[in-house]
């Protein structure tokens, strides 16, 4: 037994008492993407992704180590070893830590961290450090690979806050599921996130707050649809994103306040949801940087 | 048997005859992302890319429809039921079908095509229609979904040409590879593709055709490096895109004529190959347009 590593609550090689149970069934239900903890905690793992979870400033709910894990230890002690650290950092076994993950070859380190929780007002404000919101929403978006790779991008390019809604036609993947959180490499615990928000509500808050709405149409030249450098990013915006099939419905495309399309130089039919948002979302950077005297 | 359905080499609904089973033969190992046959004939699986395999203008050896897969028969029609088409039209049971494709719910249309040939000296010419070439150079991306994904967005963005090439650390996966070619959406059938050249050697070519290396840089500020918007987009240039993890070889990035990085608003360590390619690409064809008058 190597219990007391950490001077708290490290247990031994084997976990056996029910109390180690629980949170290695606690564990498993969070990192196989199963519904968050009644805290809303969620699982993150690998070195990389833990080490996010434990520098976002969000509430980190206990950390677990398998044998071969142990390796990252060292990398992670400034983050865990500290005595005012308000978790338990648990071991487990090789065996019992493949039973648990999600990934087929674990690095054997995972996290179970509690998303900030995120009001409508706080994703509406006027950020600091920025010339104004510059807001995501997330309409219908179905794969998590998508979801993480556009928070990824959000946060790559400023994005001041997300929000993600269901449509009549298909909800948005959890942000915070497993695949969703690797594709966007920690960035889901570092945006503010507003999740499940109901689009018509959304969209009137947007209007009441004079945040400009821009509807991303993918798959054809909306009538005026505007390419991506006609946009004035440097206003309160919200850029709306709609499901990489279908794209967004048609009445909220309508209601929008503009339509956005990406120009191409072929007849592919269109970029996928990932690339199209990044683009997108460059092109805001690009306007926001220049406009803050730094491009 | 319905056989003689399109007039030429349409076979029964149950495959046979050992010519019959010599093709499932081939789909199954084209499908599946083995090597290419002899004359390399690549499989491509799903009505969207076998549409875009018939209007590629690259040769089709085969077309096969399972039996759910003949409700895309009359879509397909104006492209297989002519009576000049060169190639046999096989049909074979759901079955057997499910037996020979790569993806889980297949939708019952294959074909087996070859990609155009490309010489070096095809990707070097000024093209037609566009005022220089634009090349992108993939050396060492290996993951074939990314790999995809670039060849899409440099469909879309205007791209004259593409390389692929190995670096010392690591290879770049097959464009024809079946998880590329659904990730392309078909580009890869449709833009001239050089592969397997020997990095060095592209280089020089390069630079004795006056094109100009432009290395990016994903993980870090290099020396001197260019945001996107600070390239010359309109004069000809070749892109290099390197290894997800490692980026380029150092070396390769000290020889290139320029290096990029994209700037960005957070410390997220970077973006996603996918979404740092659109990017790069979009800011290109953004300035050609506006050079050919049309942005």
């Amino acid at each position: 037994m190597k219990s007391g590593r950490t001077g708290r609550c490290a247990v031994g090689t084997e976990v056996l008492s029910s109390r180690e149970n629980r949170w290695l069934k606690e564990f498993r239900v969070a990192l196989r993407g199963g519904l968050a903890a009644a805290d809303g905690a969620v699982g993150v793992e690998g070195v990389r992704l833990v080490e996010e979870a434990l520098t976002s400033g969000c509430k980190v709910e206990a950390v677990l180590f398998s044998e071969s894990g142990e390796r990252y230890r060292e990398r992670l002690a400034p983050l865990v070893s500290r005595t005012d650290v308000g978790f338990p950092v648990l071991r487990t076994t090789d065996r019992l830590f493949e039973g648990i993950a999600d990934t087929e070859h674990p690095q054997g380190v995972a996290a179970l961290v509690v998303p900030r929780k995120v009001e409508i007002a706080d994703v509406l404000a006027k950020p600091e450090g920025a010339c104004a919101p510059l807001i995501v929403v997330l309409a219908g978006v179905q794969d998590p690979g998508n979801v993480g790779t556009i928070l990824r991008t959000a946060a790559a390019f400023g994005a001041t806050g997300v929000v993600t809604a269901a449509t009549g036609q298909s909800g948005t993947a959890s942000p915070f599921a497993p695949k969703a959180m690797r594709a966007s490499a920690g960035a889901a615990l570092h945006l503010p996130i507003l999740t499940g928000m109901a689009l018509g509500i959304l969209l009137t808050q947007l209007k009441l707050n004079g945040i400009r709405t821009v509807a991303s149409c993918a798959h054809e030249e909306e009538a005026g649809a505007m390419a991506p450098w006609e946009v004035q990013w440097c206003e309160p915006v919200a850029l709306l994103v709609g499901n990489e099939g279908a794209g967004l419905p048609e009445d909220v495309v309508h209601a929008a306040d503009g339509r956005i399309h990406i120009p191409m130089a072929t007849r592919v039919e269109s970029l996928n949801a990932g690339a199209a948002a990044a683009v997108v979302l460059y092109e805001a950077y690009r306007q926001r940087r220049k406009a803050m005297g730094s491009g």
